[in-house]
């Protein structure tokens, strides 16, 4: 398992807004897709938690601009699973051009879980204890 | 009842792309907010549809462009039912800059309802014969 | 050059709405997707047009739908250039799940070139004829 | 002139997602709603500084999420102006359902100004004095 995900994503132009470069709003969007190829990527498929009646909302996000994507580019979300315990999720993410070291922007997201039906927090490592393990040995052992 | 609702809406920064203009993919958003706008005020609230278990998905939707919305617009969609037989319902939509008559957009939108869990086609005169009246009686009595 | 551009997508999670299935304004965006990816493989970058203060901006849109796209699914657009004379273009598109026959849905896009200044009409042929031979080149010659 | 503008919108269907609430992305962009008729109520009118040739990027945004909005409710969107210092704005906002106190999101963004030809940052105090003068008078004298 590798816990960075680096997923590659041409940009829509629909995406585009009338300065010229994405939106900023659609930065957080890509999160979501680079967090979910990273969970696929795992072997955490969240489709599959959803058919469990589990539910993984947004419980914060944040982002930070540095430069700007524009029609026409590729990028390169690097997204890293920071912080799991069964109850809560943190990611943070990383974006580039696609082949240019330099940041367009860095991310956060934050995460819960839910009961579809009750919407109740729950617990996945109680829920799904082997989703919840596969997740739990991405983390870094030692602090990043 | 009113069968012709007039639907304002101040155009969104993030609705434009990097021609300056609306992208046109959001006159496809307008028209499904005018159409909701147009049920509530006929008295036919979707999301009671919605709690009583059916769906009301789109079936076929259409626009004419014929100039643009830009940002700092107001836009004023105009939609009216042109069909309803309790299983398929169409909606017919014109799109103008508010206190402007010459249009920027028709469209037209096509309708079925379905059953949310077996998602299969239903006859809502049969599901929810009110409702369907009130539908009904929103219809031209004559040809349009 | 190939006329039919099969394009692939994975379906993103904010693409659903609260019926579960993809939002029927996101195929209109698809088949932009999948005609710029069309124009892309056959020479013609929409990006170069925009830049010699070219717009090639929808002037139509439809779509009927005749199934629905869900998330974890992979669709697969074939875009296809129906009509072209300098002036005005057309597109066709039909929408499935990745490997399977079965239509999710098909559509239609018309278009026109104009000055990114001046905002008039303009014929392609003129401005960029080398463009607009490549464009052409894609036609059958025999009608459809 | 207030600096807290009080902003109601409804929540459109297409906003949701399959979770049956509200797309977080969706929050950002209603901020943006928010930011916009902000100036607007306080004689700022943003379109006045793009046509002055001036941009307002986002530098950063964050949304705290405490619950969630669904179809068919009404938001109100609060938003303040926090600083300015004529090269770089700050705004907060809260969200929460209208007529109810219980907050549904709290949000931040960060703002500068650029050029829009040279896209290289200016300092809207020298570029536009009477705006600058118009967004200052909106700090509150006294640390929040």
């Amino acid at each position: 398992m590798i816990n960075d995900t680096v997923y590659l994503r041409k940009v829509f132009y629909y995406e585009t807004d009338r300065m010229g470069i994405v939106h900023h709003s659609n930065y957080i969007r890509w999160m979501e897709e680079a967090r979910l190829e990273h969970m696929r990527q795992n072997g955490v498929d969240y489709a599959e938690i959803e058919e469990a009646g589990i539910l993984m909302p947004v419980t914060s996000c944040e982002c930070e601009y540095k430069s700007s994507a524009k029609f026409g580019d590729t990028v390169e979300v690097t997204a890293r699973l920071t912080a799991f315990n069964g109850v809560r999720a943190e990611y943070e993410y990383s974006i580039r051009l696609s082949g240019n070291e330099r940041l367009l922007a860095t991310g956060h997201s934050g995460h819960c879980f839910i009961d579809e039906v009750k919407r109740t927090p729950l617990n996945l490592k109680r829920r799904m204890p082997d989703m919840s393990a596969a997740i739990t040995r991405l983390l870094p052992t030692e602090p990043a």
